[in-house]
């Protein structure tokens, strides 16, 4: 789900955009000389599942780009018109076809970088009748030692994998907020 | 911060859009006949701090639309390229010039009908010197009982608040995720 570059304006057509503080804003924003428009953008949320069976995880083996091959959690952008939990648990069936049940909020990690917000919700698996749906290529439950942790997607998804492993340990799972930056060169 | 109507193809000008699912897509898109870029549309998160000093709560009088003239936590869209933590610490500096401490996730609300999540965090606010911002008609602090009910902006303060009144009888400030949805006329 990219942002393709804006060379004209969507609400006139016209050509003379420019990147320029509206009176009163903080911000560059994409502008029409013409008609005036100004052009807001804003993160993206990421919702998504950590999916519980027993004491294994349920992973997806991506079939798309980026980091086709590597394992994720079920997750993907948040579309308009619903809920958060909708979209965690609407991601999951269709990259796990699983069933789950209730979903509670768990990691909310920041991406300035790249603009996005991830939140991820803890659920569990109600039977084994996961597949992989069209972006995955499998579909597998995970004990923690069996963790593919080199084989990851992003950084994100280990980090998810790291509280709960961590909370488990004492049966406390309070939300974790947190950023992440990418490392400097 | 509203989106305009979209006319033309913000990537290559052509005024043939078509409102149709892309191959293996299950939601409409604007998509352009001619250089087949697709339009996605997401949800926005507005970030906004819940500012506490003894036991007041500061909210600042809206001096613009929607909602001029009503009181509100200072909360906005969150930007590009920020955390979301750093929105809430902006738009609490931007709207009531207040010096705040650390920032605590407190409330999601996903508001489905108008494609907005807001997320509201706990804060300590350090002194007095608070003022309103350029989009803040007054700004004070209020003890319980002296909460303008009537005169609140919107639903999602109302319950922000009653949360926190609540949650504070037991002194036990749990993240509250929900959803709120407009009565049906």
């Amino acid at each position: 789900m990219y942002s393709p570059v804006m060379n004209y304006c969507s609400h006139c057509g016209s050509a003379q955009l420019v990147l320029k503080i509206p009176e009163g804003d903080h911000l560059a924003r994409q502008i029409c000389e013409d008609c005036h428009t100004i052009h807001y953008e804003n993160p993206k949320i990421i919702a998504g599942c950590l999916p519980i069976r027993e004491n294994k995880i349920l992973l997806c083996k991506r079939a798309i780009e980026p980091r086709y091959g590597l394992w994720t959690l079920p997750a993907g952008f948040m579309e308009n018109n619903e809920t958060i939990e909708q979209a965690a648990a609407r991601e999951t069936w269709e990259e796990a076809k699983a069933n789950i049940g209730q979903v509670s909020l768990y990691v909310v990690i920041s991406l300035p970088h790249i603009s996005q917000v991830y939140m991820m919700f803890r659920t569990q698996l109600c039977d084994l009748n996961y597949a992989p749906g069209i972006e995955s290529l499998e579909v597998q439950l995970f004990s923690q030692d069996k963790i593919p942790w080199e084989k990851l997607a992003f950084p994100v998804i280990r980090k998810t994998l790291t509280h709960y492993f961590q909370d488990r340990v004492v049966n406390q799972f309070p939300v974790h907020v947190s950023e992440m930056i990418p490392p400097v060169a």
